[in-house]
């Protein structure tokens, strides 16, 4: 899996007064285009990988499938020879037609490729998410470990220092699953779509850490998923914290190894 | 400037064992919506400030407009009691119909609001994008300055630990202009709309720095804005490297204070 998320290059290296040559790795970015029923829908640049996951994580989160049944199939495309084209993915939805056509009008809007178009689009998304479920709490000392755990899994990234990820632990610190990308969205989009594919969502009782700023975004597609806990190694935006507010998600920031902020709902972080 | 770029909230800070209450300061999240000729053409999530900048700099990096003249008038918004809408803007731009129309569409997939959309549009960023111009180098020791000028000059990160940056020095290292922003694009976007205002484009014999990751997105708004020699604190891409390769531009990544690697068009970096 490795191998397709790193290219190596010939570098340039400044050190202590001299440039030398030498290999190096760079993570790979390439776009994905994701059709719905043969027809173009949108394309992300992102690193290799866990494309289906991509998919099915970008679906859920814009609110075009609730299920890992409705995400249906998802086909690879043909390029004009008959050979596999590796930068697309055709998704034939399981969502009744009218169905479909509703979630389209009323989501749009919202997903073009950046996943947020529109004042009338973030208030679409602030009511379409649900508070978390259960009684999710976890202990400072867990969560103080989390960051370093997310890093030292971080295959690619040690390679080539440029790659964000998100982790889903578990309420005593252990990891479930975690996704690198050059796109922080993506990199959640994946983790979420690893969720979908195996029927963990909700992600109930859990904590998800993300290695980037904590965005409006990124905050809707964990709400979205139902993350009681979302923990970021950076700092989160004015509406990131606001909207954690109202989905009723846990917002912690500057997660470090021995401090840490909570923005919203402190109530799931013990003492 | 500074005020509406932050928001300050209370945080629980947990630091040695306890978790207090203060006061923090985070970035401004807040979505602008940009019209052209009155219909919304695009929105994208910013930090508030350089609005205008941030307009013209997106409209010339997704090739809708080419020089100043074509940018027209950038005129305020009214909310439906008359109200000025902060968050809106709406652009008469001063290009024929006819040549709108063809760059439309040409451009609008590479638009909505990521920048990117499809292998067919990266095709055409190459070919637009021109070979800087003039015989622009510049020091190593002097590149080796940049990241921390950066960073001195960054006014809301100083506050909120959580801003991306783009930077233009000359080839001396003094800084001639920084931008800020919760989005990595945006920040470029604002720093390139700000030379596109004052004439300054093409950028030659200068440096542009930027804090975040380099993509094949902020290359290619470098690019375009003919900046020679671009460096970043962080990785790039494959991509990025790929596509700085092919439009000419020197590429500087992991730029510190005693160390960086070049992954492009070296010439232009003297020991």
């Amino acid at each position: 899996m490795v191998e397709k998320q790193l290219r190596t290059r010939t570098t340039l290296k400044w050190r202590e007064g001299a440039l030398t040559s030498r290999g190096d790795s760079v993570a790979t970015e390439e776009p994905l285009e994701i059709r719905l029923g043969g027809q173009r829908f949108t394309l992300t640049m992102r690193t290799p990988g866990h494309d289906e996951e991509l998919c099915a994580g970008f679906l859920f989160g814009e609110g075009f499938i609730n299920s890992r049944a409705e995400l249906g199939e998802v086909r690879s495309v043909r390029g004009p020879r008959g050979e596999p084209e590796p930068n697309a993915l055709d998704v034939v939805l399981a969502v009744a037609a009218d169905g479909l056509r509703e979630r389209l009008k009323r989501n749009f809007a919202v997903t073009a490729s950046c996943g947020i178009c529109g004042k009338t689009s973030i208030d679409a998304i602030r009511r379409r998410i649900e508070p978390p479920r259960g009684n999710a709490a976890i202990g400072a000392q867990i969560l103080l470990a989390l960051a370093s755990r997310m890093r030292a899994a971080q295959e690619v990234f040690a390679a080539t220092g440029g790659l964000h990820a998100a982790a889903l632990f578990d309420l005593d610190g252990r990891l479930r699953a975690i996704r690198e990308d050059v796109g922080r969205h993506n990199a959640v989009d994946k983790l979420v779509g690893w969720g979908l594919m195996n029927e963990l969502i909700p992600f109930a009782r859990s904590v998800m850490t993300v290695s980037g700023r904590l965005s409006f975004e990124i905050v809707q597609k964990a709400a979205a998923a139902g993350v009681p806990i979302l923990a970021a190694v950076s700092a989160p935006s004015s509406l990131a914290v606001e909207l954690a507010e109202e989905a009723g998600t846990t917002l912690v920031g500057f997660l470090g190894d021995s401090s840490f902020n909570v923005y919203a709902h402190p109530a799931r972080v013990l003492p």
